[in-house]
């Protein structure tokens, strides 16, 4: 480990410190599809695989929403020295960043695999695959990787059936789910998996992302990669605003949430509004008991990357007093292309507290891990 | 008036002052819709209506977005005495809302006429009728009332006359859209509207709501009211976001927009992110040659109703801070619900030139009025 690359080397008084870093969005790959996820996949779907394919629910860049110029969407110096894709090498992952950013928990999210697949039976093998290939080639051979149940949400029984069948092991910390649902995240159709997350002690980790079958803003589909990334921190605007409104905070005790790749500052203009609509307007409705804010500092999460970046960084820091510093998650987006390095995602003075709590102590309370 | 209820009665250090303000959001309606407006339409649009109605495009809730525990969208208090719907009744409004609160210019916005209707002819006829109406009802009789010039956007053609129609005229202080547009508020479809605001030295006011026809979230229809409500921030981030990257702050000189009835909070947060995507992607277009947050800063502006009201007051002041001072138009709502009153809508200590800024000179910058 180069003390001088880990961002706790140094607290606010100089003494140096060696505790490690938990990264909350690490993005694993197959190297080989058919070699590592095949086994555990039923012939019948690797039969179905290779006369139709997986055919995913695509937004309006057919599904490929990456600019080619960032390959894979990922950092090009991520590519492995011995072939394969970006995150598809556990040694080379802990050499480019487990081992040099002190990564003490690094949770890991497969994307682009399973969720969006339009047969929902297909979509639910290979989650289910998905799931124990990251046992087999991560989690079983890296303690300090954890994995993600990846969830066909849209079939909700299959979700809550993976959930179980996975409760109460190690190798994962959250169920795992994308931004862009074909209906708002707090519809009661998705319940049942928040109740399953909520009884297995695991938060609901969405990722922005996905398509959900309509366009992505509500003024229609926009006509660039940018305003596609941009319109991330609106769909989960949205489906907070979804899922305060229809209760799922308030109904399922012990839910918990962790927002992924959306941003974060924006959270407090959301909640002002959120409470001013509600004191307004409570007759509507009657699940929700408290000011909408209680709910979200009791149970959301955030992570940083991609972080904002205003001129005057005290107002990032402004942002983050109003979340909480106990709320925000740092998280690298390893390996794609916007990583945040952890030496420079807060360009500010953080005190020892903030510094231990951003990035470490608020992963293992998000996930519920105990404190080893 | 009443110098108690004047917001500028005091400034900080105690001077009294007789300054009005500003109100940027004003809803007036037809006190009988055949009697005031079908003067102003052909008689085949007359007989048209008798026969096929006005069918307009509806949202999720089937076009009337407001419970009716507020009648009409608005306050109790605001039915004139002597008849008609509120906002109807120009003596009435001089007494309840335009001298107690010492307005010396009150920005008029029709609404829920014409803009969505789906016959396009029909919606035509109706806008330009409703900005006679304007003048014929209102401005004419009351020179601290300006009116909006309403167009059916869906015919950029159409709506360009309307504009070059009232252009020059002092009745009219901006040309007026809704935000839920059936494309992404940036497509060039709408671009010659925009060119003949800025040709004729107008501002477009976008107001919230409106439907384009697809789910107000990127992740389809929600259920409830305030859900729909709290929607309107994020389709105002997406038309900003889209008005940006097609470049037509860029591309159009002189072009300034007005968002009305969205908050205001967010949009540091949207603005910080919309530059960090911009640098690291900014090969995708060549519309966009500066910073996002450059055009934001130089050719918008928010009106303050409904404001966030977050617990720590500070808070507000330091979005508004970053916004600019120079940016935030106060706007009552007037006589709708959720109306907000001068004398409570900034509950902080403002400065005397923040008050000015606020209260009224921002709104004499934003539509290009000489101050006299």
């Amino acid at each position: 480990m180069n003390i001088e690359t880990n961002p706790q080397a140094q607290d606010a008084g100089g003494a140096k410190v060696r505790t490690g870093i938990a990264d909350c969005d690490i993005h694993p790959s197959p190297r080989d599809f058919e070699k590592e996820v095949y086994p555990f996949l039923e012939t019948r779907w690797q039969r179905y695989i290779e006369s139709y394919g997986m055919v995913q629910r695509v937004g309006f860049m057919g599904g490929t929403q990456y600019p080619k110029g960032q390959p894979r969407a990922s950092r090009r110096d991520s590519f492995p020295p011995g072939g394969g894709g970006p995150g598809s090498d556990l040694a080379f992952m802990r050499q480019q960043h487990l081992d040099p950013h002190n990564v003490e928990l690094g949770v890991m999210i497969p994307l682009r695999v399973g969720q969006q697949i339009l047969n929902i039976d297909l979509a639910i093998a290979i989650c289910s695959a998905m799931n124990d290939w990251q046992i087999a080639e991560w989690t079983s051979q890296e303690p300090r990787l954890k994995g993600s149940i990846l969830t066909a949400y849209q079939d909700a029984g299959a979700a809550v059936r993976e959930i179980e069948r996975h409760a109460g092991k190690d190798d994962f910390v959250q169920v795992s789910m994308l931004s862009r649902t074909p209906e708002p995240m707090g519809n009661r159709m998705y319940w049942p998996i928040y109740e399953a997350a909520a009884a297995a002690g695991l938060p609901v980790g969405v990722h922005a992302f996905g398509y959900g079958g309509t366009p992505v803003t509500g003024g229609g589909w926009p006509s660039y990669y940018m305003e596609d990334m941009m319109a991330h921190s609106q769909s989960c605007q949205a489906l907070i605003t979804s899922m305060v409104f229809e209760g799922v905070f308030e109904r399922i005790p012990g839910f918990r949430l962790v927002i992924v790749e959306a941003g974060i500052a924006w959270l407090p203009a959301l909640a002002w509004r959120l409470d001013a609509i509600w004191r307004k307007n409570r007759g509507e409705l009657t699940a929700v008991k408290r000011p909408p804010s209680d709910y979200i500092r009791e149970c959301i999460w955030l992570t940083s990357q991609p972080i904002e970046e205003p001129d005057t960084r005290q107002h990032l820091v402004d942002a983050i007093d109003w979340i909480g510093w106990d709320r925000v998650l740092y998280a690298s987006d390893y390996p794609h292309w916007d990583f945040d390095d952890p030496q420079q995602v807060l360009p500010v003075k953080l005190t020892r507290a903030q510094r231990d709590n951003f990035f470490r102590d608020n992963a293992f309370s998000a996930y519920g891990l105990s404190d080893g």
